[in-house]
Parts: structure tokens; sequence; C-alpha cells
């Protein structure tokens, strides 16, 4: 899905709200493990509940690959069965060298046909080019992660004029590998005073922002602080929405909690002056 | 597999030799196209001609997942197949927040028994630990890479006492999160120069030494530059074993290639006072 047309689902939802897949067995409805493949059961309702509200969903594979290729079978279908007209996030945070990451690439963007994957930047440019090379197809790149774990290596001084931030280096960097085109950033939600900094280095590049509901991230502050003239956020929400009920009534439940994010962005996307 | 039982392991096969399964089905022997599972009859042919001659196995995931879920079938039957006596590591380079990682470090150390995976430390602390929490099994974490990218970030200079190269930073703090028992670091043996400031960081820490062969590292650098007491290195090579020919002779040729590998190792190995 290229941008122009992510714009136009954005816009024709009033949505940019990504519906996180963090699909657990231990977390569904119990009722729903009787199922031939439980995990694909409960996704295929919480999509069918959710998809007027979001924009896309992220899978995110950890959760899938606990269940060895059972859990790839899951991941399959679930892209296959997601519409269309929804941007789909592989969250795999791969990162290898050329070689290897022109397979990743292929197992992504062609094996399991996701719009995007995540990457983590570490180890340099020849680890994040091969995602850049499929048309309509982007990698969306670490930046600013919402966990504790960001202060060990992310917010890092290093030694160069005016001292930016390793995380600062990293958007700046990379984003001259590829276009506002193929190239999305993660910045977690929790950094919310962060975002203008960001927005001077990368201005035009669509973020995706995880951290909202459960780890505490508002959406009003980064809504304000992170949109662009065509919105360029993507907000992921997982288990506020998908585990919003444990029981019979989850997809109801779910439909309900992404409705309610949806509502609130449709005040912010009508604040825009769509360059559509 | 433990620190004490990796020792016994080299000492009886005087190998740190570590054959990587990049089993790519455009590169194995045509013949093998016709099996059920071509690259499982790959895999087998080679850990059956290389495991005298290997200590251990490195599984590219990257080479698996662009089959998708049969593709998990192929790695699942191939770590089965692996003897209990040679170390296996899942070349997987994850890396993400604590319950995310929670899973993956589960599909890797449960799911697949893997005895340890590559991780990615961009993110930071609670991105690693969760994989530090399995009695005999490791973390390997990404630290100074082969690639020309390293020069990106891994090397650049960090804005605290002595301007540590990042990747010096990370060695240093992330070492401090687990102990010489269940936590291993890679470093690109192209970086042969490195070495020396690296075991000051690190004086006891295995290194899983990927980029001889192919890449054009030496063994005899890095070996006299890396190992410690107790060997303390893990040299990986992956195309130059697997692929030594292309024919019908594919695991013969492997064995040759490995066996020469063993020879130079066995050199080195005896050089060593072994502390077991």
């Amino acid at each position: 899905m290229d941008r122009n047309k992510l714009k136009q689902e954005i816009l024709s939802r009033q949505s940019y709200l990504i519906t996180g897949l963090d699909t657990d067995l231990t977390k569904i409805p119990r009722h729903l493990l009787s199922e031939a493949d439980p995990a694909f059961s409960f996704n295929k309702a919480i999509i069918d509940a959710t998809a007027e509200y979001s924009v896309g969903y992220k899978i995110n594979t950890a959760f899938y690959e606990v269940n060895g290729a059972r859990g790839w079978e899951t991941m399959a279908k679930t892209i296959d069965y997601i519409p269309k007209t929804h941007f789909t996030i592989a969250d795999a945070k791969r990162g290898d060298i050329g070689n290897t990451a022109d397979h990743y690439a292929k197992a992504f963007f062609e094996t399991l046909a996701f719009d995007s994957i995540t990457v983590a930047p570490y180890m340099g440019r020849d680890s994040v080019q091969p995602f850049l090379q499929y048309p309509g197809k982007w990698a969306i790149v670490l930046g600013l992660t919402s966990n504790s774990g960001a202060a060990d290596f992310e917010l890092q001084q290093l030694n160069e004029g005016g001292n930016p931030a390793l995380y600062e280096h990293v958007l700046k960097t990379v984003s001259l590998w590829g276009t506002t085109e193929n190239l999305m950033f993660v910045i977690g939600a929790t950094q919310a005073e962060a975002f203008v900094r960001i927005r001077k280095i990368i201005p035009d590049h669509f973020l995706l922002v995880p951290g909202v509901g459960a780890q505490g991230g508002s959406l009003k502050d980064i809504s304000e602080k992170a949109m662009t003239g065509d919105c360029g956020i993507l907000v992921n929400v997982s288990r506020a929405v998908i585990y919003a009920s444990s029981g019979k009534d989850f997809a109801t439940a779910a439909e309900t909690v992404a409705k309610e994010y949806q509502t609130e962005m449709k005040g912010y996307v009508q604040r825009l002056t769509l360059n559509v």
C-alpha cells in the first residue's frame, strides 16, 4: 500500500488506529480453545469487529512463533484474511546483514504479503536497505521506543556537534537511505515530549506509535505534537482493544474500544487540512 | 548446554567451529529438490558429514522464514536432528520489549529447543533480560558486526569518558545484566584489530565470531587475539562449508572443508591451558 492509498484509507475511515494482534493463547477467551486454530478464530472475530474503526493491523511475530510452524500458519491465514483496504505491519523487528536481510524481506513481503515490517537499525545501512527495494512496501525502523530500556542505548548522547542522542542520529541517518514513501519510524507514545524535536529531524515521515493504552501514552498529546498535514502517524493499540473482555463478548468489547479510539481520532483528523 | 559442557565438547572435538545452516533452496544441489523437504535432506547430510569437526550448528532463521510455515517445520526437524552433544544457535537477532521478548525466549528455548539465540541490543535491558532466565541457555548479543553498516551506529563515539564507541558501551552495559554462563557476544571476524580492546571490556565471555571464510576474516588472527584460557570463542562458517560443492558430492566436500578448519583449530586449542 503506497502513501497516497494509506492517506485515502485514513480519510475514509477517519482513523489512524492500528489494532495489534498480539494473540496469546493464554489470554484469549477459553471457549475458543476448542476451535481447530484458536488464534485464527480469535483474529477473525477481532478483525471483523474492528475493521470499520482501524486503518490497519499489526501482527507481533513473537506471539505466533511461540506456537512454532503452526503459529506461522496462523499468521499466514490472518494476513490473507485482513481486507486489502487495511495496512498490515509485521512487527518482527528483524535486522541482519545484506543476504540475510534479503531473505527476511522476501519472507514478509512475498511469502507473507505484509505491507510493512519493523526493522532494528543496530547493524546499519546494509541491514535496512534490502527492505526498501519493494514498491508500495515499507520498512518501519526503530527510533525511540516506549520501554524503560530506551535509556540504555537509544538515549545515549553521541560525541558530535550538538551531542544528539543515538536515536536522533538513527532518524537522521536512516532517513537518507529511503524516502517518505518507503520508510517509517517507530516512536513510542510515552515519549511525547520528544515529538517536537523528532519532527524537526523527520518532518514528513509516517511514525508508528505504540504505547497508547496499556503503556500509558496519551493519544491527544501524540496527535497534537506529531501529526503532519497528511496525518503522518499510525497509533497502535493492542491489549486495550483485543483483550477488552475475556468473555464470549470479546469481539463486541473490542469493537467498543476501537470505536472509542476512532471517535477521538476523528476529531484530530478533521482538524487537518488533508493534502489528498 | 552450560559453559562447562561446552568447554568439554570443544576439548573433545578439538574444535570451536560452528557450522552455519544458511540453507537456501536456490543454492542447494538440484538433485535434492525432488525430496519431500529438500532443505531438511540437505541439513541432515551436512550435519552427518560435519558433526565430527563442528562443536555446534547455527540456524539462520531468515533462510527458513522465507519458506513460511514449512520453513519453520524444517527448522524444528533440524534442531531435533542435531546431536545433543552439539551446541545450537538460533541466529534470529530478535529484540523487543519485555512481554514480547518473553514470547521469543519461549519460542526458541522451549517450542524449539535451541541452546542459544542471537539478540539485538538497541531497545535495552528489558529486551535482553527475558533471554537470561533459562538455566543452560544463552543470549548472544550483537556487539560489533562484520558488515560495512557497522560504521553507521555501532562505531559511533559516545559523549562520555574516553569516548567509547557505541558497541563498547553495549558490551560493558550488557555484560552487567548477565553472567559469563548465560551471555555471549557477536563480534565479527573482520574486526580482528578490535579484539584486544574488546577483551579488556569482556575478558571472559564467549564470543560468537562470524565472518571467517566468505567475508574474509582470518581464523589465525581471531584465535590469537580473542581466545581465553578455556577457548572463549565460537567461530561460525556458513557458505564456505555448506556450499563447498553444488554437486552430488556436496556432503563430502563440506566434510573436507569442515575438517580443514578443525585441523587448524586443533593447533590453537592445543596451545591453551584448558581450565576444565
